[in-house]
Formats: structure tokens, C-alpha cells, sequence
């Protein structure tokens, strides 16, 4: 089992009230620099911040690592668009940061980042692959690569108020610049991703589609965002079987219908409780209260910890220690 | 411990006779790619060739990846001037492959590599590093660096019968097109380098310096170019102990001085012996007949896994298994 998570940017996260990682879109566009050091060395290295929302919701970053801390895994990040220096090591796949959805073609590079994330994932020696995402802004993405393919689901949010009408607006002006009807790509993951979508779901897509070809079991560790890399797989003719691994946030937000699109996608749904309600750290409660809600694999991180036996307290208290060092520009190692 | 490989090119590789890094130089380009996939995954994945020596022995990342099936280490790949893709995740410290050394300035970015290697060293959680390198042509830059910085120490191949005098020919034209005289860049590691040096020796020595300056351990894993990394460090002032780990083949190759040079930069000095003389595999025989001797940090693997308690026989089962794997194009997984 190794764990694979694709890092990257799309402009679309500098519209306003779009995204919850990041306080600042300054600090949002190291946040996936951020997470995959965090979830490499237990703190940031070369990025100058830790991502946290405007409230102060840590990074579900730290919930992957703990997990990484107490089960252990194999991480391979990519880089899918990153604009940082990352001192996590990465696989390059050709990848530059997307421009903003609204625009006609935000990511023209579409096709090669599919090309060189499926050669890589077609390459791989594991049995099982859980792969996860971090980009802030890609719930909106995620509703436009949805729309361009004619796909009713919804997405999720960073944010307790998901601010859907504001996704839908970029969504339609992103499909009337694209000269895309809704459904106008169905049946062309690759149009749809180039016109609606952003380089982390490029690469998903094309890693997942080398992976699944080459007899690799695949999981897929998020929320809406990996409903959408689904949806696109569907559309590929990729039959499959794939998981889907998410948190209780995910799959109880109602803007979302994880549970409907997981059903008719064909996809095995596993949703893992950290028993966030069972401890008293200030970050619980943030997630609790609908907060960040998923990212960064933490929802296929808690499951592999249940399926390899961790107590979830365990997870819980690597949780909170990491968050007090990470919070206090303590020493997370 | 956190394993730390800097993989590289410099096309002093090209030189006719200097390198036994790939059967050929179409071959040696993608070497420390593949040497990296290796280590991170049993097999080359996106690199075309599996390297091996013009006679067929095979590389030494085949023994440090029997060290990691066997005792586990974090890996931290670091691309200091790979020219292809590669599937193991890297650290980019904004290197590019090297120029031949017999040009003027066949490493114009050096000081950003240091500068960026640093930054990546510093910021590590770890309190020990090993730190190893694969880049083909590697001994004649480090002699070529040696000869800057006006140290005498020779250096070893990674041939049975060491090319001497035709490195130590290629590195007098490097220092006259350099316009330096022996030991002109005595003191100052980075004009060495630039002048006369490789990408992978910028970015072990910048790597090393962030590290140590900031408290870190640090064992050198490798034979003369590990010594011409911890001349730069001792030039550069950093008077941190450190340690040096190799091969038997190595320390007892008479062209090499590995045992005075350890002492006279005090450099703490540690042999591992995988004992190929009581294994049955043809690529022990290589090995014992000096072929190949050290590289991508085989003698700090060997090292690490007796530390461990890991006995040697099944170290070299697992060479054995891994050797054969991939010489037959089989699943090295």
C-alpha cells in the first residue's frame, strides 16, 4: 500500500470566498507545498507557512501524518502544479499551476500531465494505491470538470457555508468562456479537464487510469473532489472497481450527495470516524463544526489506520501534539 | 535516519574510458534516474534501461534497496540535474545536468544549488542523515574539485582497472580552461565547483553544510566523491564531526588513499562488508573483482543494516533475488 498525493494550484482559488486553505491567498499558494511537508516530515520545511484556515483550522495534512506516525506508509507526492519550492520530495509530471476556471482553457496542458501521471502510475510495483489531493480551490474545479461532463452531483467545502451559488456562477461563466454546454464534454476527460478543470485532477485521472490498467487497486482518498476524478475515470471507460475512502464531514454535508454519487459511480464508500467528538483538542472542534472536512488523503489515512488496527485515540493525540507544535512554531519531528 | 540520494548528470560522463555507470552514454543518461527507482521502488518505472556496468554487473542502488526491503529507512531523493523524468519523487534544488569539466565553467549555477540544497538540509526534522550520490563520471569531477582546492587525495573508479591518468588529464584542462592553478580555489567551495565540479557534489555539500549548521548528523555514504564533499565542507569551515561510510572495495582500492584522507579530514571511517566472497551470485563475483565498488549510497546501507542487527546473509539474498529480477526483466516488487 502506498499512498500517493498530488499537490497543486489553480487560480480559481483567489476568488474571493471560494476556499478555506490558505488564511490568505498569499499563504493558499504554499499551502500544498505546505501539507505534502507536513505529511513528509511533520512540519513545514521550505514553505514559510503553516496552513491553517481563517479560523484557525489546522491542515487535514496533520491528520494524514498522524496517521503516517502511528500505521506508517510508503508517501509518493506529486507535483501537480505546484509554484514553490517543496523540500517533500516530488514526481514531476509536467505540471504547471491552472489558471482560473473562468478562464476558456485553464489548463491547456491538460493531455500531458494525463500522459506522464499515467505512465508513472501504470509503473508502480504496489498492489494497492490510496491517492489523495491537495489544492486549494479545487472543490470548484471539481464542479466544473462535473458540469463540463454532465454530471448532476454536488461538491463539498473548506468552508462550514459551503458557498455553492458563488461556485456555480464561476461554473457557468468557465463553461460560456470554454464554448462548453453543460455536458458539452461528456465522454472527454481530457476536454473537460483542460476547459473546467485544474492540474492536481489532470494528474489524479491520468495516475489512477495507468494504475488501474495495470492491475493496481485503487482507493481514492477524499471527498467530492475525488468524486469528480471518478466521474472522469467512468467517462474514460475505466470499469474498475475503485474505493472511495472519506470522512464522516464529507459524507454527512448535504450540498455533497457523497453517498448517491459513490452508489452510482460503482464505488466502494468508506467513511472512517476519528472520534473527533471523543477529545478535547480546539482542533476537533473545528472539524467538528464542518471546517477543512477533508484533504490531503485524510479520509483514506484514517482508514488504512482502522484497517491495520491503530486505536483512533492514538490517532487523535498524535493529532493534537502535532497541531500544538505545528500552532506554536514548535518543533513537529 | 533519513537516507538522502543526490542523483545528477555531468557530461564529463561522455569522455571516452571514464565511467562504468551504463553500457553505453545513451544508457548513462537515464542511470541515476533508474538508480533512484530503484531504491524507491525495487525497479526501474519510468527509466528505460536497468544499469549495469559495460560486463554486467549490476548497480550498487541494488544493494541499498536490499538494505531498505530488509532494515527500512526513509528515503529524500534529491534532483541535482537529471535531464529525464524520473518516477522516484525528488527534491528540486534548482539544479541542471553539468557541463564537461574540461569547459570553463561547467557548473554556472553552484552557488544556487548550495544556496537551495541548504535551505532543504536546515529545515530537515531529522537528527541523523546518510547522504549518498549517482551521477556517472562522478570521480573525475571529484578529482577535478580535489585539484581546485589544492587537496592531493586520488580518487577510485567504478572500473576494475582505474582510468587515472586519463582523469587526471581531462581535470588539467578543466583547471587551464578554468584559468585556475592547482589549489587556486582553495577556500572557496564554490568557485570550486562551478570550475571544476558536478551538480550532485553542489548539492551534497550544500545539503550537508544546512544540515550540520543546524545540528543534524551526518554520515557521508560513498567512496573518493564523499571525500572530495567533506573537503568542500571542511574548506567551507564546517568543522562539524562527520562521518564517512563505504565499501570494502573501495577502501582497499590503492588508487583511492580513502583511509589517510578519512583521517586527515576527520572524517569518522566506517567499511561494511556485505561478504560477496560467501555468497554464490555472479554479481558478487563483479563486485570482488572491483567493478562497480560503491555508489548510491551502498557502503551507508551496508552500514545501516549492520547497525541494525540486519545479518549480511540476508542482505545479500535479497541482492541476489532483486539482481535477477531485473536482469531478467522480471517484477522486482
Amino acid at each position: 500500500m502506498r499512498v500517493v498525493i498530488a499537490a497543486g494550484l489553480t487560480r480559481t482559488a483567489r476568488i474571493e470566498g471560494i476556499s478555506a486553505a490558505g488564511a490568505d491567498p498569499e499563504a493558499a499558494v504554499h499551502t500544498p507545498g505546505a501539507d505534502l511537508e507536513i505529511v513528509a516530515f511533520g512540519r513545514p520545511v521550505r514553505a514559510p507557512v503553516v496552513p491553517v484556515s481563517p479560523t484557525g483550522c489546522p491542515t487535514p495534512a496533520v491528520v494524514t501524518r498522524a496517521v503516517r506516525e502511528t500505521a506508517g506508509f510508503d508517501l509518493l507526492a506529486v507535483d501537480a502544479g505546484l509554484s514553490a519550492p517543496t523540500a517533500a520530495p516530488t514526481v514531476d509530471v509536467d505540471a504547471a499551476p491552472g489558471a482560473d476556471v473562468r478562464e476558456a482553457r485553464p489548463v491547456p496542458d491538460a493531455a500531458g500531465i494525463v500522459d506522464a501521471a499515467s505512465e508513472v502510475g501504470a509503473g508502480l510495483p504496489d498492489d494497492d494505491l490510496l491517492v489523495g489531493e491537495t489544492i486549494p480551490g479545487g472543490t470548484t474545479t471539481a464542479l466544473g470538470v462535473l458540469a463540463a461532463l454532465g454530471e448532476p452531483y454536488g461538491v463539498s467545502s473548506s468552508l462550514p457555508e459551503n458557498p455553492i451559488e458563488r461556485k456555480r456562477a464561476v461554473v457557468a461563466k468557465g463553461l460560456a468562456e470554454s464554448g462548453l454546454e453543460r455536458g458539452g464534454a461528456a465522454g472527454d476527460p481530457e476536454a473537460a479537464l483542460a476547459s473546467m478543470g485544474d492540474p492536481v485532477l489532470a494528474a489524479v485521472f491520468g495516475l489512477v487510469r495507468g494504475a488501474a490498467a495495470s492491475g493496481t487497486g485503487v482507493t481514492l482518498a477524499g471527498g467530492t473532489q475525488m468524486v469528480a476524478a471518478a466521474t472522469l475515470l467512468r467517462h474514460a471507460g475505466v470499469d474498475a472497481p475503485l474505493g472511495l475512502a472519506t470522512t464522516p464531514f464529507v459524507a454527512q454535508d448535504g450540498s455533497a450527495d457523497l453517498r448517491d454519487a459513490a452508489a452510482e459511480l460503482g464505488l466502494d464508500l468508506a467513511v472512517t470516524d476519528p472520534g473527533f467528538d471523543r477529545g478535547e483538542h480546539p482542533a476537533f472542534g473545528r472539524y467538528l463544526r464542518g471546517e477543512a472536512k477533508e484533504g490531503v488523503g485524510m479520509g483514506g489515512a484514517l482508514a488504512l489506520a482502522e484497517g491495520r488496527g491503530i486505536p483512533m485515540a492514538d490517532v487523535r493525540a498524535r493529532v493534537a501534539s502535532l497541531t500544538d507544535a505545528l500552532t506554536e512554531g514548535g518543533d513537529g519531528s
